[in-house]
C-alpha cells in the first residue's frame, strides 16, 4: 500500500516539523485586494473603525497587505497540536476503484470534534482577544460548524462565548447546539429578543425562521454595545485566510519531503476560507513565477457567485451593517433555493481570492448537488471516511479529473482538501438516499435581481 | 509542550511500526475461559455446531485457547492503514487542569467514521467472511456503533449486510442509520415481518419497541436460513477481543518506544471488546510474571455486571437463541433503568475478562451516570474531543486516580482507552446539560430476581 518512493498512506508531519508560521498570500499578490468601505463614507475602512468591532491584532492581520509570514503565537502551536497536523492521504483505494492512473491525495481536516478546518481560524481569533484581556466574544452560526469550533477555542482560553444561530437550524440542529453547549458556549435562536435589531425584526417578521445575515447583525450588535467584547467571523475576511494558511503550508511540507508536486489542487469554496488557505502557499509560487498549479474552486450550482456573480463592491451580509467588500457577489440579499443541501450558501466570496480569480490564477466550476452526493458516497464507501456535503464538492471535481486522466492515461497528482466530516448532515444524506434531493441551477432573471440590488460604489 | 524525554503530544506510530499480529491473552491464562455451552446438551460448542452460525475461520479463533499470535492478513493490515495507527495521546491539558502530579495518556480509537473501536474487529470479520466465499453477513445493533463499523468493512469487501437495529433506536437515531445506508447496509428496524421470531414477537406484543436480544435473534435466524449468509457480533465473543487486541500492541509498541510504562490501566466495560482489545499485551505480561500493572474495569452502577454479577453460566442474548457463555452476569432478562443514557448495557462481560477478574487480576470499579457526564465535559473543554458516554466511563476513573496523586503526590503513569466520539449522543449531553439525567443504583432485590433466572447449569 505504498509506492515505489516509500510515501505512506497516510502522512502525519512531526511535531517538530509543523509550520511555525502562517503565510499571507497578498504579500505576493501584484494587484492586492480590493479594501473594506464604510458603507456611510464609501472610504476605506480604518484600523479605528474596525477595531470597535474586531480584536486590535486581527485589524492589524485584516489591513496587512504586505508582511508575508506571520509568526504563529507559541499558544496557538500548542492548540494546533492537540488535533494537528491534519493526515495527507493517498486515497488509494478511490484511485483503484476509479482505474485511473491520477496519484489522488486529499488533505483531512475533520478529525477534530468540531469537525472542520474553522479551527484553524477560531483558536486563533479567541487567542487575540485573550491578549487584548477582552471577556468574551459573538459570533452567528448557521449550520454550526463555526460555531462549534468557536465554543472550543473559547472554552479554551476561558472566554466568554455568545452565538447567534439561525433559529431554523437551532430547531432542525439540536445536536449542533449540545455540542456547543458543552464547551459553555451560550447559543441564542436569532432572532431574538436579547436585540434592539432582534426585537425590531420580529415585530416586522413574527413567524419568521432567522437568516444568517440576522444573526449577524445581532451579534454586532452585542459586541458593540457590551464593554469587553469584540464581534468574530469565520470566512471571508483576509485574516480568516491568513490562519487558514496552516491548511496548505502543512500540506506543502508534507509534500516537499516525499518530493510530490501537485498539478491540480482542488477546493470546495463558500465563503473561501478552506480554498483560499489550502491553496496560499501554492498559490504564492505561481504568483511569483517559481511554478505552476493548476487551481478549481468549487461551489455549488445553486449559489455560483464566482462562476456567475458579479465582481463588485457590496455588503457582506443581508442586514448591511458589516462594511462593503469587493467580491464576486451574487448580491446580499441572494438566498439559494430551500431544496439546496449541500452548505456553501454564502453570497459572496473573499476578496483574495476574488482578485486571484478575476487575475486568471484559479478556475471555478460550479456542480449540482445530486452529483455530489453521489461522490460523497463513492468516497466514504472506499476511503471510510464520511465527507461533509460542503468538502463533497471538492470530491466531485476531484473524481472528474481522475476521470479525465483515465481518458487521456495521463498520471496526474490531484490533490483536494476535505475540509470536514458529515455527522451532523445526516439529514440531507436521508434525502439523498431516499430519491427526495432534487438540483436548482438558478435562471438570468433571478440572478439578475440580486445583481440590481448591489450598491451604487 | 514535551517533556524532558521529548515525548510528543501525540504518538503515531509510522506505517512500519504497525502491529503484523494480533495477541490472544488466552494462550497466557492458566485458568482458560470456560467453553462455551450447548443450550441443549450443556455440552461445549463444537466447531461444527458453531460453523452453521460463524464464518469458519472465526470459529477457530473462537476455540483457539493456545495460538499466542495470530499474523494480521495483509488485506486487512491495509485497510487498518486507512484509519490507524489510532493516537496515543498525553493529557497535557487535562494534567494541568486538575493539578495533579499524574502523567495521564489515552488511546483514541474514534478518529474514523463508525466513531469507535468497533470497526477493528469488524473489518476483520467482513475480510473472513469474504475469504469463505459468503454473500453477506447480518448482526443486530443497538446505538449504532457496531452497525456503523460493520456497514463501513462490508461495503469495502463488497458484502452484503442486514442489520437488525433495536426499533426505539431506528426511530430515536435516525442518523445512525443514515451513515448506515450511506455505507450501502440494509437497516430493518427489529422486532420486524421479515422473520418468524420477529413476526412471533410482534403478534404476541404488538407496539414493542424492540430489545438487543430480539434484534439478535431476527439476525440469526436469517443468517443460518439464508444459503451464503453467517451472524457476526461485536463484542463479548473471544475472537472479538483477538482482533480488538490491535489496540493494545499498537498502545505498547508506542509506550515501549519512549520508555514509557503504565502503572494504572483503565477501561470502559460493556461486553468487554475495548477494554479486552486494550490491556491484552499489559496483562499477558502481568500473567507471564514480566511486569505488574493495575488494571481498571469501569462499569455503569446501573448496569454492573462485574462489580454486583454472579459468575455463572448465562445465555449471551435476551431471545436465549445463542450458545451460554460462563461471564459475570446480570441475568439475560436485566435491562437497565429507563433513565439510563450512558451506554454499556450489556448484562454480562466476556469470559475471557470474567475469568481474569474472579482470579484477581483485574479489579472493577462501577460509576454513576451523572458524575461520568460531568467528566466527558471537563475532559471535552481541555482535551477538544467530545467523548462518546461509554468511554467516559474510563475518563472518570482516571479523572479520579489523578486526582487521587494530587493528594498522595505521586506522579503515576495513567493510561486510558477513548474508545470514540460522542456526535451521535447529544441526547444524552442535552439532558446532562438541562438537569435531567438521574442516576439509579438497582437494589438487591433487584438484582436477586435476574439471579433467580440464570439457567441451572
Amino acid at each position: 500500500m505504498s509506492d515505489i518512493n516509500n510515501i505512506p498512506y497516510k502522512i502525519y508531519l512531526s511535531e517538530s516539523e509543523l509550520p511555525k508560521y502562517w503565510y499571507n498570500v497578498r504579500a505576493d499578490m501584484k494587484n492586492k485586494p480590493a479594501p473594506l468601505l464604510n458603507p456611510g463614507t464609501l472610504q476605506p475602512m480604518t484600523a479605528a473603525e474596525l477595531s470597535g468591532v474586531f480584536c486590535e491584532e486581527l485589524v492589524k492581520q485584516e489591513l496587512d497587505n504586505d508582511t508575508r509570514e506571520y509568526p504563529i503565537p507559541q499558544e496557538i502551536q500548542d492548540f494546533y497540536k492537540m488535533y494537528r497536523p491534519s493526515p495527507l492521504v493517498r486515497a488509494y483505494c478511490l484511485e483503484k476503484k476509479l482505474g485511473t492512473p491520477a496519484k489522488i491525495y486529499y488533505k483531512f481536516e475533520g478529525n477534530n470534534t468540531s469537525g472542520s478546518h474553522k479551527l484553524n481560524s477560531a483558536i486563533a481569533q479567541a487567542y487575540y482577544a485573550k491578549q487584548q484581556g477582552l471577556k468574551g466574544v459573538t459570533t452567528e452560526t448557521g449550520a454550526g460548524q463555526w460555531g462549534t469550533a468557536l465554543s472550543m477555542a473559547c472554552s479554551y482560553f476561558e472566554l466568554d462565548c455568545k452565538v447567534y444561530m439561525v433559529k431554523v437550524s437551532y430547531e432542525q440542529k439540536p445536536f449542533r447546539r449540545e455540542v456547543m453547549r458543552t464547551y459553555g458556549a451560550s447559543v441564542v435562536p436569532s432572532p431574538s429578543d436579547t436585540t434592539a435589531v432582534g426585537r425590531k425584526i420580529l415585530e416586522q417578521f413574527p413567524g419568521t425562521t432567522g437568516s444568517l445575515g440576522c444573526a449577524i447583525s445581532e451579534a454586532v450588535e452585542v459586541a458593540v454595545s457590551n464593554p469587553g467584547y469584540r464581534y468574530v467571523l469565520g470566512s471571508v475576511l483576509n485574516q480568516v485566510l491568513l490562519h487558514q494558511s496552516v491548511i496548505g503550508v502543512e500540506t506543502k511540507i508534507a509534500m516537499d519531503k516525499y518530493g510530490i508536486k501537485p498539478d491540480v489542487i482542488i477546493g470546495c469554496a463558500g465563503g473561501g476560507s478552506n480554498l483560499g488557505g489550502l491553496i496560499s502557499p501554492f498559490m504564492g509560487e505561481k504568483l511569483r513565477g517559481e511554478a505552476d498549479y493548476q487551481f478549481i474552486a468549487v461551489e455549488p450550482a445553486s449559489c455560483p457567485s464566482l462562476t456567475r456573480g458579479k465582481y463588485a463592491y457590496d455588503f457582506c451580509d443581508t442586514g448591511m451593517v458589516c462594511p462593503m467588500a469587493k467580491m464576486y457577489t451574487l448580491g446580499s440579499g441572494f438566498i439559494p433555493a430551500p431544496n439546496h443541501a449541500g452548505g456553501l450558501r454564502y453570497h459572496g466570496m473573499s476578496s483574495i481570492l476574488s482578485q486571484l480569480y478575476d487575475d486568471g490564477y484559479m478556475e471555478a466550476r460550479a456542480v449540482e448537488q445530486t452529483k455530489v452526493f453521489e461522490a460523497a458516497e463513492e468516497f466514504a464507501r472506499v476511503e471510510g471516511i464520511l465527507p461533509a456535503p460542503e468538502s463533497s464538492h471538492a470530491i466531485r471535481v476531484a473524481i472528474d479529473e481522475a476521470l479525465k486522466c483515465k481518458e487521456t492515461g495521463e498520471a496526474k497528482t490531484i490533490l483536494f482538501g476535505l475540509t470536514g466530516t458529515g455527522y451532523f448532515d445526516m439529514v440531507a444524506y436521508e434525502k439523498y438516499h431516499d430519491g427526495l434531493m432534487s438540483d436548482y441551477i438558478p435562471t438570468d432573471a433571478e440572478l439578475q435581481k440580486g445583481f440590481d440590488a448591489l450598491p451604487k460604489v
